[in-house]
């Protein structure tokens, strides 16, 4: 298990592992053209080969870190990933096979510099939680809003609520919103340019909003920061002048005591 | 009346009435679909029994709260969402019947988190006021400078003000401005570009200050709230300097008194 | 003089004024619509009235201000803002008449609270000066290659240095730029995605560099602003401690002075 | 060697040499409308005496700096960009004619103010390329995925791993992202609405947090600057507190001594 421990925290191995995923990235990438079929058998065994290299690096570290294992959700996340590949495959292989591809995000774990960068997204996500929860409200209400109106007229943009819900999020991404969707509907529902003005706006000042938390939140942080050192300095500075102070009332004891 | 007041400010009841807004939401989206009509007749009883537990909420609310009710600007928001769904019903029955996807809006209310987040955004939205009576008013010019000169050509996007105002909000969210309006345009009047041109310019570059503005304030904020703790730290290492000099007075005074 | 130097800073005139820019602005948005020609007749009246009200308020302001009447840039604005409706009407008078919605932008002037906004505005623009002038030797050089590249083939797109600048900045804003433009030219062209991919890369890079430039700088001064208040306090403090210095050092000579 | 060195920084020279620069591009920009062949070739003749004064100052510049030439980077560009027009012309003779457009980006080289933007603009781009690569890695396992789903349906979009990665930065971009490309694929694949909206979404998230960073990076270089000055003073405050602390030391000391 010692063994095992030093093995896995040994530098040359983490790099050894990092090669085999891009490698692996590199002839998934390969396997897209339409290659001779011998060359494409070739790439089968190899991607096999690197399964069996993950498989073995996983077995390894769950060895070394034993119930320490689990502690770390980067374990889990490469679990998970090497686990959907060994996944029985029935009537949607192609598809399954497909998800291999997923197996190079445990290039994200592999990185520490990685894994720092997605610690910080998932931080600034944590920020953004409650203001999503607005968002996904007013989503919700539009959505539910179209669907009534324009449903019947125009089924391809507002059918059902998914259909809905896809063609606001499509809104508010701006793509063809106006001459797509809007115009066409404005021209049998002379009002409908209150709904999709008052969404645009809406959704545009709470995404903006969503950013702006995220900046300040990561300034508001870096300026805590900065602060705290600033606090260490004038604390030790104000244990100075009370230390001056004692020193002062002593001068000024002693110089009574002895008179 | 206490009896109420407790009851209201419980947190049981809270909980409760956010979940029949979401059961509400929820069955008013499950309505959007083609469902049988015995399952529909459920939901609109369902829907009534919801509009029903807001009522009494709110009376309660009102008995509870007394005149202080209408001080809270959320217990107005609430007022008016229950409010809507007992207006007449005259010819615009159905669209009416639509608005009542707006009563999930009382989630905003509902939550303590939502409220704060709400309350945020429209302080950031108080602070962009001016700059958006400087958007509008560009938005007024070049719409009454398009009507002018472009309304008789292109009567679908500049036949009117209301149109020419629609057509520039258009542009300034940048959907099919160019391949859509300002290139058919600029075939027919060769200087057109210039107006659209300018206009994208002037209006990109006022919304960027919007959003700067709001950051800054954002910042600024932050920053005043870390400065008065700083402030406060330096305040009190000075009123200790302070006492240090007037002790050292003392000493003096009291040394060439004793002599 | 006085007398008018007493109106022309008079609230209440200056109210006046703003009150006659915004029912001019009215007026003008009207005049868009097919009126009666009677109306028509009366708005033009009503527009020569105002036009009249805006020279007597600037002949007051000559008179009034005498010499320093140059010395506001926002008095020259309204000079000429004034003086363009004055121009001989030649053959373009249609085009001339339309330029009076111009006018409305002494709104600018009159109100204090967008005087401070447009000074803001400008001045974050002249933090973007040199910025801009990298944006435009990028897009003149992307412009004369495409010409030189492309110009045969798509005329329409990048026939002229002027019309390649115009779809080049069609590009930027990203209305379009693949499907109307990129896929047409690449399917002749298979190599020209190097061009489109590397000139959204470079100038997505610029302007959000220019954005993020604004924003450094407002933050900048802002915190610039705070820190001078607290190198005063620190200041402050600091001179204290002098004295105090000086307070032990008398202390200490009287001392040995009286042994 | 020394009146060289005199030269080469010599104000007037360097001017001398913008001017040139400005010169070409305009020439250059002129050539591309079609003009009378006597016109092109003085135009012509026009750029290779440019391209001689070019070529006699980065000799000068060689001769005048010997070793130290090649430290700065901006003399290495300048070197790169000359000599590129001095390759030998072979088939594509027309395309390389059309890279002499580049020699104008020695404008960012030949203005100081332009050096400093560019310095900052690389410096801003370090602290992008770790996200970047985040970026890279989502961009390649989406491009892999969509050729394995919808390859074979849409081969001018998915159809290669090049196309793939051009229809996902055109999706990135958000240009005709949904009518364009998504409601075609979806018509066919009802799920793949999961693999638009989650790139999307995942994208936009992680731009969002690329340029959060550069601001916060600006920002943080702004406070440490400012933290280092106030920093400063309060050691200093700490050094003339510390040095009471000796003198009252002394006091108490002197005070026991003498007595």
């Amino acid at each position: 298990m010692k063994v095992l421990n030093h093995l896995v925290n040994n530098k040359k191995f983490q790099n050894f592992i990092i090669a085999v995923i891009i490698f692996n990235a590199f002839i998934l990438g390969l396997d897209t053209y339409n290659l001779d079929p011998k060359i494409h058998n070739v790439i089968e065994i190899l991607d096999e080969i690197c399964l069996v290299i993950y498989t073995i690096e996983l077995i390894f570290k769950i060895i070394a870190f034993g119930r320490h294992f689990i502690r770390s959700g980067w374990n889990i996340f490469d679990f998970f990933v090497v686990a959907v590949c060994f996944m029985p495959a029935g009537s949607d292989f192609a598809v399954l096979r497909l998800l291999r591809i997923f197996r190079i995000l445990r290039l994200l774990s592999a990185f520490p510099s990685m894994r720092l960068i997605v610690s910080a997204l998932l931080n600034s996500l944590s920020a953004m939680v409650s203001i999503c929860c607005l968002l996904m409200i007013f989503f919700y209400i539009y959505a539910v809003l179209c669907v009534g109106l324009f449903g019947e007229a125009f089924p391809q943009f507002f059918g059902t609520l998914g259909e809905s819900l896809y063609s606001l999020f499509q809104i508010m991404t701006l793509e063809s919103w106006s001459m797509g969707i809007a115009r066409p509907v404005i021209a049998v529902f002379p009002y409908a340019w209150i709904i999709f003005i008052s969404f645009i706006l809406i959704m545009s000042f709470i995404v903006l909003n969503l950013a702006i938390g995220v900046v300040v939140n990561s300034i508001g942080e870096l300026s805590k920061q900065n602060n705290q050192e600033e606090t260490v300095e004038i604390t030790q500075l104000h244990k100075e002048v009370m230390e001056l102070k004692q020193l002062i009332k002593n001068l000024s004891t002693n110089k009574f005591g002895e008179n």
